[in-house]
């Protein structure tokens, strides 16, 4: 049932120049048409990564139109996509791929109120979310049946693909693939352009980018905050931390909030993060305070330094026990 | 007096061959011997970082001696040294320049007990430390007033130094220069590498190591404690910190804490990252604390993430209080 949803006795939903006459025959005529005709792709939420992503759509030949609350008609004209005012309007155009690329956290209010009624009743829903499990949730809640599924994350963005998407993971799950040659069309895209494909469950996409997008982006967001600085003396490491906080700093905050509220296992690593900080802080003062108590600092070198950590260890005994 | 510590009236300690005949002529003459005559260089502590940069001392045709609590004796006569079991032995053979590349931990405690009385009376003191200003006035409290003192921190080691040490900073501080030609030859080395020369005082430098060596290490440290694990859809930033934990790991904890300890100003920043990190917390909770209390949130999907986090922000009202 989630594989293979529809059956001989539903009629086949495919453009007219495709209309099967004979099984055998159609089977052919389709594979040659539809490898070398292009897809009607609608885009639900129209930012700056979803017209990362439309353009490329777009020079790969499909034919893009567009939808989102706020008024990008003009981003879209720029790159020969059309863009619609009124979610109607672009159900009227009998996409075969609703592409959903709204924020994470505006997902589930886009998918409510969408008129999927003026769609075919066979059309691709996929969705490019930093989260995996929740959108396809969401859309299993939402669909219609008769509606293919693709879960997909293009793991990178306007920086890190901008030359080239070569070698960068696209990860996606087939949650509900009737109409497979659709499909095969969509992800054919992202594979031409180099990317690493990795076919993974939803769950266990999850569970990956929680130790890793999420807690890279907390990382960067902690420096950021930190106020990090180039200086006349970077090292090579620290470098790569002034990159790392000018990646994430790019992305907004709201990208940041849906990575951590829409992965469960998000809560568990930022608790994690937490205790090797506070593990690392005790691995230093609990060194000091043995030493300090051995009474083995005599030197007036390091006076103020330990008049100050005496002061911190003080502090530090109201609250944290020292290891 | 701190730039020009001898004077005419002290007799001038340079080597047989440069003996002093008239001083125009003596000055030409020195000049031309020193530039192409080889330094001979003590190395104390000769551990992974003292061979390091022996091998490209020697390299550069100069006489390497080395002596270390340890027995290195193998690992010198491989790259050309000559190891010294007993320090009066290493002094008897009136060594230009003395190469401090200890620990920063032991750094007094060598120098307390190494008999300088064995040396010539004009000797260059030379340290490699991660931190300056310690050494600096380590120096300057233990060191004989006719010996020239010079601190230096070579930023790279023997992972990012592998290949080349071209635009890697070195940094130093003249911090008493008598016999500059001696100096001069010395820094030659890393010029002649190709390192990135930068002339800042043992107090700035400090300042600006605190911020950005002693940060990245932290960073380093919290994430190899948080178990960093390549996963097999890594993006381009999370392969960047895995690096990081990588070059973090292959130094020492007793490196890290001579950062922390010998430097005034680790531990104001090791705060500001502790504020930091608290702050990208609250900013977590505090927002979904708003939502959660407008009741924005009533789909199953997020139920059980709800769960955990309504009791994290009771765990966390017990003793933070909330943005």
């Amino acid at each position: 049932m989630l594989q293979l949803h529809f059956s001989p006795t539903k009629p086949l939903f495919s453009p007219p120049n495709l209309r099967i006459r004979a099984i055998d025959a159609a089977q052919l005529k389709s594979e040659h048409h539809r490898s070398s005709s292009p897809l009607k792709i609608a885009v639900l939420g129209f930012g700056n990564f979803g017209q990362f992503l439309s353009k490329t759509l777009i020079r790969h030949g499909h034919d893009l139109i567009t939808h989102s609350h706020s008024d990008h008609s003009s981003a879209a004209s720029s790159i020969g996509a059309r863009f619609f005012h009124n979610p109607h309007d672009l159900c009227e155009q009998h996409p075969d791929v609703v592409l959903l690329s709204t924020s994470i956290l505006s997902a589930e209010s886009v998918l409510r109120s969408f008129p999927f009624q003026r769609l075919r009743r066979s059309t691709l829903f996929v969705d490019v979310l930093s989260v995996k499990e929740f959108p396809k949730t969401l859309f299993l809640n939402h669909l219609p049946e008769e509606f293919d599924i693709l879960c997909t994350h293009p793991m990178f963005g306007p920086e890190s693909g901008k030359h080239s998407w070569s070698d960068l993971p696209f990860v996606y799950d087939k949650v509900r693939i009737g109409e497979g040659e659709r499909c095969d069309k969509f992800l054919k895209v992202f594979e031409n352009e180099g990317c690493r494909m990795v076919e993974m469950s939803c769950e266990e996409h999850d569970k990956h980018s929680a130790g890793s997008q999420f807690v890279t982006h907390t990382m960067g967001r902690v420096l950021e905050k930190f106020g990090v600085e180039s200086s006349p003396i970077n090292t090579q490491g620290y470098e790569t931390l002034l990159d790392l906080v000018d990646n994430t700093s790019s992305d907004s905050f709201e990208l940041y909030y849906g990575l951590f509220m829409y992965n469960q296992n998000a809560l568990e690593h930022l608790e994690r993060l937490d205790m090797a900080f506070d593990s690392i802080k005790k691995d230093l003062f609990g060194r000091l305070h043995q030493l300090y108590r051995k009474q083995m600092f005599g030197g007036a070198e390091v006076h103020s330094v330990k008049k100050k950590i005496e002061q911190r260890l003080l502090n530090s005994a109201e609250t944290t026990p020292l290891a």
